[in-house]
């Protein structure tokens, strides 16, 4: 039975993290929101209570309901071989450490407030994204090189080398001047980077329609005046 | 085999999510950044590479190595039967709500960055505190709110209750006002917080000397102007 992932229908966000382990593993999915339910389908879901999921994104596996994005990718990849057992909770702590530094690009754009517009919150947020580009980007891509030792960031590719590709993308979509500077240091990465992306589902992936294009309403957004 | 606790050992901050599933379950630890080696032990821990941890708090099982905090507890309540099997996939999610909550309650009093003082940025603080204490605190609360149907959140005791109980003490602690107001709306949340103090290992931990009082470098902190 095709999974069924519930995700923003017009924004890669989050929900891109699960595409892409959807993708790589050759899995069949339906994109709800994207059908003809729309975003209604998720609003639905996060109504029922209890066992209620708090966001999306959200995955059901026949009767199995999963959120927090790196639940979801954790689940997938060990069922799909994309995560090696003994390695499962290593894995799952840098894939929430990849959330931590997507939730803090996410940030840079609503520092006070997700109800506010960003036009709402700018004088914060260009003091915010001055400290994301000068500390903490550098801090956790610094951090991310050290790890790799070899094809993947856990020797074998995993699911998580999908997720740091995913972050590389983004930040380099959000912010392409401070992203070139901070990658001079990190040549395994774009490597790494480059190898995800010449995989052949995921190049077939980001060729496709289904691959939304980055925008200013996700995760990743490009306002020039954050990347001085 | 004792287990090795490596938290900063001045603050409760993220490793007292630990420290309370490692009461709860009376396992043997060692707090060891709060014994003779203090808190070289933990930056020794971060030097490591590769496999090396992000961040404290990072807990060592014999071989096994393990950080971020959700991971951690989920590890611990697997092992110790603080977590029914086939609910760990929505515990663990679970989990990862609370710590985002917690974050979220961080980022009040460091919402620029947390390589500068509070007082440096102390206008950001004020406005995030509000759509904090406005918005973010009653939709997390909320939703907890709705999830609990009888003893705990997933409905036996788990580790997540502890997690719930830490929070909620956190948020009184920093928010005293807003936490009354919000909370007149989650009896059963308050239920729950009482029924954890009360368990009879965490009641004698919380009033032994190896519970650090809540303070102003931790991850929940009282200023009164964030409390409005």
């Amino acid at each position: 039975m095709a999974y069924r992932l519930y995700y923003w229908p017009s924004i890669q966000g989050r929900g891109e993290f699960v595409r892409l382990v959807l993708e790589d593993a050759g899995a069949e999915y339906v994109d709800v929101a994207r059908g003809p339910e729309g975003a209604k389908a998720i609003i639905a879901k996060l109504r029922g209570a209890p066992l209620a999921p708090f966001a999306p994104p959200i995955l059901e596996d026949g009767e199995q309901m999963l959120f927090q994005t790196a639940v979801i990718c954790s689940y997938l990849a060990e069922k799909h071989g994309l995560v090696r057992p003994e390695q499962k909770h290593h894995a799952l702590a840098l894939a929430m450490t990849i959330a931590d530094l997507a939730a803090e690009a996410h940030d840079t754009h609503h520092p006070v407030s997700t109800g506010l517009y960003y036009q709402d919150q700018k004088p914060e947020a260009l003091k915010r994204a001055k400290a994301f580009r000068e500390e903490r980007m550098p801090k956790f891509l610094g951090y991310f090189e050290r790890q790799i030792t070899s094809e993947g960031i856990l020797g074998d590719f995993s699911y998580v080398d999908l997720s740091l590709f995913q972050t590389m993308m983004g930040l380099e979509y959000a912010f392409p001047n401070a992203f070139a500077r901070v990658t001079e240091k990190t040549p395994k990465l774009l490597e790494l980077r480059d190898r995800v992306r010449a995989r052949p589902r995921i190049a077939a992936y980001l060729a496709s329609q289904r691959r939304i294009a980055f925008n200013e309403d996700g995760l990743f957004r490009r306002y020039p005046e954050l990347d001085e």
